[in-house]
């Protein structure tokens, strides 16, 4: 299929890749044209702006924030200009903002889904992430058997927006956990236990989870070197959650982001030394 | 082997059928004496009592709590009082508790293991029991042929108490965890998100536990029957952990008890209610 995709960083680079070694013929267009060099080496074509990246069926985003996801869309040069009449976006942006963004796209009679990614860059490149989709069923259907190459799942939660309320969702598990987690470690290490264990001894029970064994091994081994992901970047998503569910009190989260608002921009495994 | 097991409970029950299946002599008691029944059908010993339960080599012991434990150990016809060198305790009290009644064994020449365990009456059924030990190396490895016949994972976490410590851990994770999934649930409902769809669409994902699988399904469709758990139980080991790791601050398991300190003793997925 032709197929094409706008913004190719950490994430964006590998699941372009995929869709390469899938057969497909991919338009390229990053704003730092350099990180395109691995994906032309694939057979990749590059595009001269965003609109040239939606000269097939259906074009790919995967940006920064939604700032960068409105220019890309809405520019002079901008997917609007371009002949694909579905955008499928891997960003992570506010919910209300893929709504309204849906609403503009769709006057011009192109569809959206909002179809934000969990799993990392590993995922990205093995072709596992999980994705929650939010959109038109006919339009997620029709994104479907191009995603099925990027990930291992691919839900549709409810209507436009709804795949970035379920990527907030899944935030809020995961940040707040990660917190839990600290806590869980700082309880062990005062209690005698040896808490470099307990990923092991926990697996496959009720306590177990991904971020127990990634994250909690960390913490217990103090190690935070590569680092994983910023506490900024955690409260950003909290704050988000917040935003989007303004009647949701939700205290276990607001607890989270207190912590990682004090934390800055530390490595997030660090709130194993913010919690006392 | 010749074993003993006193408190054949909800968990005690199929623990100590295992055994027999197993192909041991099982000496059982229990402070209901109906209990037995199902057990002396396979083939157990009915013990006069827990001194006559501990005239095997093992002795086991999974009772309700501190109090009832101390009585089948230290009374007038208790296991003090029997010929096992080792007791493997497989209740759920405090840590200092746990140490305590080593010493007091320890003086009359008997080990303790404090091995409490994960994993509902599923897997005390099933033998996939997660079980966290504490004591000293020679009485766990004296312990685990005997425990492989009930668990999955039998981790040796430290000295006498770590077992204990480590479900208190184990605890903090899940209870809090529960509390957090609460809040997940409410937020996709204001956000236009099927929540009956999170289980499955967050599968195998950062966000994934066996407590979204179970807890998080049942909030999502208000399914509260049968009872699985009453948050008034959770509520307590949440409070011994706070008094085991008196220097931990624990800010998120702390706001999961003022939570579940509300509910008094409804099911402990109605905390998808509790929660505003």
């Amino acid at each position: 299929m032709k197929l094409g995709f706008i913004g190719t960083g950490l994430m964006g680079g590998p699941m372009a890749a995929r869709l390469l070694a899938a057969g497909h013929e991919v338009a390229v267009w990053n704003r730092t044209a350099a990180k395109l060099a691995p994906l032309l080496e694939k057979g990749a074509r590059r595009a001269d702006s965003p609109a040239d990246a939606a000269q097939g069926e259906i074009v790919m985003t995967c940006v920064t924030d939604q700032k960068a996801l409105e220019e890309v869309l809405f520019s002079a040069n901008g997917v609007v200009h371009g002949k694909a009449r579905l955008v499928i976006d891997f960003s992570s942006i506010a919910p209300a903002s893929a709504r309204e963004f849906s609403g503009r796209l769709s006057d011009k009679g192109i569809g959206l889904v909002d179809a934000p990614v969990s799993g990392g860059v590993a995922g990205a490149e093995k072709g596992t992430l999980v994705i929650m989709a939010g959109g038109k069923e006919a339009d997620i259907e029709r994104a479907r058997p191009v995603v099925m190459h990027l990930a291992q799942r691919f839900t549709r939660m409810g209507e436009s927006g709804a795949g970035q309320a379920t990527k907030l969702c899944n935030q809020v598990i995961v940040g707040s956990l990660i917190a839990v987690l600290a806590e869980a470690v700082r309880l062990a290490e005062a209690t005698g236990v040896d808490a470099t264990k307990l990923p092991e001894a926990l697996k496959g029970g009720f306590a177990d989870s991904l971020p127990l064994q990634i994250f909690g091994a960390r913490m217990a081994s103090r190690t935070f070197e590569p680092p994983l992901a910023a506490a900024s970047i955690m409260l950003k998503d909290l704050d988000n959650a917040a935003k989007a569910g303004p009647g949701v009190a939700m205290p276990m989260a607001r607890t989270a982001a207190d912590i990682y608002r004090r934390m800055g921009t530390q490595e997030i495994s660090r709130v194993v030394e913010a919690t006392s």
